[in-house]
Parts: C-alpha cells; sequence; structure tokens
C-alpha cells in the first residue's frame, strides 16, 4: 500500500526533530525507545497484540525516495539532513513479544534499539500500526470468546476508517476470526474470502423466488440466501425452502440462508423450525446486522440456533473504543536511562533498557507480569508499579522470558504467518483466568517492577524534585 | 495508495453478484443506486458530505489488472466473467450534491446510474470513502465551530484507524481545519504541514534549557517549544522564556509555547500571565492532549487564553461515532423503480430516479429539502416521509436543486480543490440555522419527499402487501 513512501506516514515533527539531531551532531548517539499502553480498550482486561509484522515489513522497506526528498525541501527542511535522508536505512534493533502475545497496561512490550535519529523517525507509523492492528485484534478476540466455535466472518470494510479497513481484517483474523468479506485483505494477506449476495441481486428480479433460483443455479456450492429483502418469514424462507428442495432434487444442498434485520433471536428460531420442517436441517442459519460481542452473547444466550456470525462496523472501528492508547516514550539516551516526568504519578515513565518476566501460577495460568531491568533474571519480589508496599514474592515461581529479538541489521529476525500468530493469540487466552477476560469489571491482571528498576526510577526522580525545587533550569 | 488494486478494496459478494448478473445475461441491464444515511453521527444536526473528490479519482482508474484477475481466478470465480473483468472500466454517470455540501438523513445524496455490474461492483469501495470522509469532514466542522478563528491543526495519525488516517487528514481540512501533522496526507492532497518537537527531544538533553536552546537555534522560525517535559511552571515556562529573550536579542521572535498535559485552562493562564510579564505578548500558546469540541468549548468558556488547538484521535477516529451508517441502495432497475421493504417503515427505501430541491426560507437561510423525482421542479407541498398529513407549502419558497452531473463516461465532469471544497462547506454551513448545529438536541432540519414520489413508493409497497397476503411467492 505505501510501498513508495512509508517514510512520510508520519508526523512532521518526526522530521523536524530528526533535523535537529543531525545538524546538532547528536544524531548518532545511542536511544531506546519502549512502546506500551496505559488502559485496556472496551473496559476490559487484556490486550492480544498485534501489529508486529506489518512494523517489520514497514521498518525493512522504509527509506525516502527522490519524490519524498523533493516534497520535503519544498517544505524547507535542511539540504544537509536531505542528504541524509536520501541514504536512510532503519539499523535499529527491535525486541518484542511475539505476534498475538496477550498484553497489559504499563508494561514494555516492544522496545527499539538504536541511533536517535532512527529510533525516532519511526515513532508515528510505529503507533499507527500497532495501536490499531492490537485494538482490532483484541475486539476480533472478545467476538471469538462468546461464540464459541461457531463461524464468525468479518464483514466490515463498507464502513470501516478508508483504508484501515485493510488492516482491520487482518487483526480480526489474528485475534479469531475465520474468514472475510474483503477481497483486497484477502488478497494481500491470504485470508478465506466469503460472499454471496445483498438485496439488490433480489430487488433486480421480479420474484425473489426467480432471483434466489437463479443465484443457486450459479453458485450451487456455498449458496447463502438472503431472506429479508421482502418479508423473512412469509417471503424468503419459503422461498429459500423451495430452492433448497429443488436443490436437492440436482443433489445439491443449500449451505445456508442469511438474517440481516429483525429480530435475530426470534427470526432464528422460526426459520430453524421451518427449515427442519422441510428436512433442511443442513442448512446452516447466518446471521449479521449491527453485530458485537454483547449482541452475540444475548442472541446465544436466548439459544438462537445461529450457525455463523457476520460482524462489521463494530468489529473493524473497535467500537466504543476507537484507539488503543499506546505511546512510545525514550527510556535510554547516550546510555544513560530517561524519564518523562509528570504530576501524575501514574504518567511517570519506566526508565532504562527493559524485559518482561510473565510468572505462572501453580494451575499453570498466568500470574502476573514483572517489568525488570535487561539481565535481571530471577526476581524476589515484584512490586506494584506506584505502591512498592504491595509486592508479591516470586522467588519461586516458574516464569518465562516474553520479549525476544525481532529486527537486527535492517532485517526481521523473525516471521511468523498470520496462522501462526492467530494460533499463538488463542493459546495464550487460554491460559488467562477467566476473570481477566470477562466483559464486567475484570480482575486487573497484576503487572509488577523489579526493585532495581522502582530504584532506578526513584533515583531519577530524586534528582529531577531536587532541580525544580532549586527553582527554574 | 490502492492505484493498483483499486478494484480489490471491496466486498466479494459484489463479485458472486456481478457474476451471477453477467451468466445470467442480465449484466447490462439499466441500474440506478442511491448514497444515503439514516442518522447523523454525534447526536448533531447535519453531516457535512465529504469523499466525492476522491471517489471519482478512485472510479476513473478502477480496473483489475493480471495479478488481480488471477487472485479472482484462485478464488473460484468463473473463466468468462474473468474475461469480462478484464477489460472492465466503470462508464456510468454520478449525479451527487457537491463536495462540502451539508446533507440531512434519508436524503438522496448521490446517486450512480450505469449497467447492474458497474454500479454494483464500485458498492463498498463508494461506502467506504464517502462514510468516512463525511464522518470526519463533520467531526472537524463541530471542531471548528466552536474554535472560532483561532487555528485548529490535525495531530491525529498516530492513532488513527492504520491508513485510515490518509484520509482522515484530508477530511479534516475539507470540515475547517488549518494545517496537518499527518507528512504523507500533506504530500499526497497539498496540505499545510506543522510540526516542532516531543518530549524525547527535551529528554535526550541534559537540561531543558539546552534542548531548547538548540532547536530555537536551528528552526528560528516558527519555533514552538513544548514545556510540560519536566514541569510546566517551574521549569518548561521559565527555560522557554529565556530562550525567547536570548532569540529576541538576536532579532528574532518565538512563535510559540506548547502545553501538552495537566489542567490547560490553569497552565494556561499562568503561562499567558508569565509571558507577558516577560514582554512576549506576541508568543502564542499552542494546546494538545485528548482535545475535542466539547473540551475546546469548555477552555473558552472558561476564558484560557490559547491560540492554537492541536486535535488528535477523537477528530482522526470520530469520537464517538465510529461509522456513518451510510447505504447504496438499488431505486431502480430494468427502467423499473425498486424499493427495499422492511417491516420497519422508516427503512422502506425511496424508489425511482430522485433529485433533492434545497429550499431557502425569507432569512436566506435553508428551510427544508424535499427529495422529488428527477424532472420535478416546482412542488407545491413538501410530505413528511412517512406522516403524510405532517406537510409544508413550499410552492412560493426559492429553492435550488442541489445535486448535479459529477461523472459521466469515465470521466468526472466537474473537480474541486480540497480549498473549494473547504469553502464551500464553510458557506454551507454559514447558510444552516444555529439551531441545526448546536451539540444538544439540535432542532431536525426538514427533509421531507414530493407527492409524486410519495404515491410512486404507496403503489410499490402495495403490491408488495397483496404479494404477501396472497402467500409465499
Amino acid at each position: 500500500m505505501l510501498d513508495h513512501h512509508a517514510g512520510l506516514y508520519t508526523d512532521y515533527y518526526e522530521f523536524t526533530m530528526c533535523q535537529a539531531f543531525y545538524l546538532s551532531g547528536k544524531g548518532d548517539i545511542p536511544a531506546t525507545f519502549d512502546y506500551f499502553f496505559r488502559e485496556n480498550p472496551f473496559g476490559g482486561g487484556y490486550v492480544v497484540f498485534a501489529g508486529l509484522g506489518d512494523l517489520l515489513e514497514t521498518l525493512e522497506s522504509f527509506r525516502f525516495d527522490d519524490e519524498d526528498i523533493q516534497f520535503l525541501k519544498e517544505r524547507g527542511l535542511h539540504p544537509k539532513f536531505l542528504e541524509y535522508l536520501k541514504s536512510f536505512r532503519f539499523r535499529g534493533t527491535v525486541v518484542s513479544v511475539r505476534e498475538g502475545e496477550v498484553v497489559f497496561p504499563l508494561e514494555t512490550i516492544l522496545r527499539v534499539e538504536g541511533t536517535i535519529i532512527e529510533t525516532q523517525i519511526i515513532e508515528t507509523v510505529l503507533l499507527n500500526i500497532i495501536n490499531f492492528e492490537s485494538l482490532i485484534a483484541t475486539k476480533a478476540s472478545r467476538i471469538r470468546s462468546v461464540a464459541g466455535s461457531r463461524r464468525i466472518v468479518d464483514f466490515g470494510l463498507r464502513r470501516a476508517q478508508g483504508y484501515g479497513g485493510i488492516h482491520a481484517t487482518k487483526a480480526a483474523i489474528i485475534g479469531g476470526f475465520d474468514a472475510t468479506s474483503n477481497v483486497y485483505a484477502a488478497f494481500r494477506f491470504g485470508l478465506e474470502l466469503t460472499g454471496t449476495q445483498a438485496h439488490s441481486w433480489i430487488q433486480s428480479f421480479d420474484s425473489e423466488l426467480a432471483a434466489f433460483r437463479k443465484f443457486a443455479e450459479i453458485f450451487p456450492e456455498r449458496c447463502v440466501l438472503l431472506v429479508d429483502t421482502y418479508n423473512t418469514l412469509k417471503s424468503g424462507l419459503p422461498n429459500a425452502i423451495t430452492v433448497a428442495k429443488e436443490m436437492e432434487a440436482r443433489g445439491q444442498r443449500l449451505a445456508g440462508i442469511r438474517l440481516d434485520s429483525g429480530d435475530l433471536a426470534y427470526l432464528s428460531r422460526q426459520a430453524r423450525t421451518m427449515l427442519n420442517e422441510a428436512g433442511l436441517h443442513y442448512v446452516n442459519i447466518v446471521a449479521s446486522n449491527q453485530l458485537d460481542e454483547f449482541v452475540i452473547r444475548s442472541l446465544l444466550e436466548q439459544d438462537a440456533p445461529i450457525d455463523a456470525f457476520g460482524v462489521g462496523t463494530k468489529l473493524v472501528t473497535g467500537q466504543s473504543t476507537a484507539a488503543l492508547d499506546g505511546v512510545y516514550k525514550l527510556s535510554m539516551c547516550a546510555e544513560r536511562p530517561r524519564l518523562k516526568f509528570s504530576e501524575n504519578f501514574a504518567k511517570i515513565t519506566l526508565p532504562g533498557r527493559k524485559t518482561v518476566l510473565r510468572y505462572l501460577g501453580r494451575d499453570g495460568m498466568f500470574y502476573g507480569d514483572a517489568v525488570a531491568l535487561e539481565g535481571e533474571d530471577r526476581l524476589e519480589w515484584m512490586y506494584h508499579p506506584f505502591f512498592p508496599e504491595n509486592r508479591s514474592p516470586v522467588g519461586r515461581m516458574q516464569y518465562e522470558p516474553i520479549m525476544e529479538k525481532a529486527m537486527e541489521g535492517a532485517q526481521a529476525t523473525k516471521t511468523w504467518s498470520i496462522r501462526d500468530a492467530a494460533g499463538y493469540a488463542r493459546s495464550r487466552l487460554a491460559t488467562l483466568a477467566q476473570e481477566h477476560k470477562r466483559f464486567e469489571n475484570p480482575h486487573v491482571y497484576k503487572v509488577g517492577i523489579s526493585h532495581k528498576l522502582m530504584e532506578l526510577r526513584s533515583e531519577l526522580v530524586e534528582s529531577l524534585h531536587k532541580t525544580f525545587s532549586g527553582g527554574g533550569k
């Protein structure tokens, strides 16, 4: 999509800052940035991390062509800096949790190391990709959690936020969706495609029955008939049954009927009864129309006999949270730990080069995550990030480091398929206790910090306090 | 962006339906589809129509290359239909209101005429573009309405929905924004770019003062200093004032300071006082951080002396309405009017080839819109779409037809610049009474239908009722 101009998909201040680094002779100082978020979306208890594959692909091809340089020149950037940009490649290191990992607020999820320019200049595109794909993968996983093994399909493209539809679909598959109606995303990412007909097909015929007959004739396999154009129970269902019986006579089977309006619980029950009475037990019922995890849960609580759900707008736009609030903060510069101070203590960032240890409870489920300094392994205690009195003994617990190198020397060091990422998400979600996954007031997953990290932060905060109590400067 | 594969940016059912039209020998029958929406976003009283320019550009270049055809073949489409797609071009007619027009629920905004295949196959991409750009242009216009003549700038890319950030920015400009931080959108659409520095610039120095000094040295023009990295009033402001005075000594002027956290009303007042006391009346105050029309209105009600606002996430994702609910419905087929029936009468569509007449009150403001059949001009009455007893005499009122031909014979017949669209939106919004623009319970703008259109719909509904009361078929 952005093959030719990926380097421009960014905020202008990345360029002004990088030019300033470059012209002040600081361009090559080493730096580390962390990606993390502060709040779970949807009032939920976790996030499914997604977008790593697209990020690495973007970084591998990140460069500026003549047209880009010309544009930046017209906007007033300095000739020397533009000369530098001409041969710019991202050669930094990315250390990250795996795509599909379940992650939690305030912990380091991904860090980027390199020169200050290369780590800074990718900020906006990194945030754009990771924030959005993680948001939608998380939404998809919630819908999967209520749909059980029923089929769930992305129908969202027409109301996606512009070209956001492309990665929404990919993220939906990572989060647990089976297929999509989005042809471009299927083309680009190799996904299962699905789709049959809209109301306009039916309306273009003089009778609904003729429209159904013709469609079944042309698509005898995987034929799903949309039954609500005129009247679902009085017209759509009887006509679909007629066509299904005609197909049977030809040795074919109608795959399904689709309900796209009205009370889906009531209509699906009526439809199932009518289909069964006609001996059409095998015909599936597909439902669509403003679905999300709450509506699907409610339908299934009412025993609605629906076999597959088409989910659109609320999936691909991540209703009701429009954006994951992920940020990208400098944590090391010139080999010294840095923090962003705030009068709101919860917004003070964690300094230093960090990693995350995930502890497992005796039941084999995730117990909690500790953010530690790179190199720390066996911790005795894990401390609450803001209330150190609140600590947990973890010295005897099993744990696994969950961050690993994902890119080095201008190349991704690991790549996983979308299927791998989806499988990983499924297995990790299965190891997260139900109380963290429920929709209403989920139990907060423990994220703590190591003693060393706590001390490092205190030191830096102390020295800042001294500076300001001294007044100015 | 999608230059090479625009034809694939669609739902798969457009292909299955079009293949079915083609193979059943119906591919060339004439059809008309209407674009309209049912509900104003944000609980507001209007929509600013946007996306027409991008739609027409997409339709002009809409084709399938070898790679596309190969992909569709692998997914099982029929060789004859694929052969047809190879030389497919959109040659239909688009009749539309102008980009930037203010539009209202249920009225026809745009109609597409052509063969059933060419009008059907573009459905998804049309909805995707128009729904999203109109949503964001509308959101932007609300923010403009409270900001008055203050500068408003789009900062949203990092939390935009993936590549949705591209058109979000363009739509924001149409809706009234001045500039953007989004380099790609500026490059592609010729927009004003803006941006200075992030916290990381400050953090990378041993002192904030040194960071400010260096930045002002490199960017003496349009320099805006971010003052909240450590402590806004004790550190950021004093340091910015020091640098501003040093700049004055060199004959330069600091353009502004930016507040990005904390209580913006309080901090902006304190900052203004400190700046003024230092004789820096000319230094602007820029504010950002989770802004939207409500926060900006509140800040200005508190007399916060803020000169410019950077608005991000809530602008580019269209908070709190994730999508405009626009639909695309068949209204004519084989020269006969069609409708989509629904047990919910408000969802019965308007049949026939339609146009919209906009009536003007004696005060020169928009009075109401009448949807009429193409060719109708002077109406005596305009009828409520569902309660015909509710009618307004419009026979003596001034009116203007607001739809016009926008594309014919594979080419856009009119093109407007983004600036034109923005100017048009501004002038049309100025002619919409304030009661339709207020945020809380806006007065509903009158949208009615002509007597002929009402009769046509009644006829079609009647004949459907007869069909179903007859049972089946």
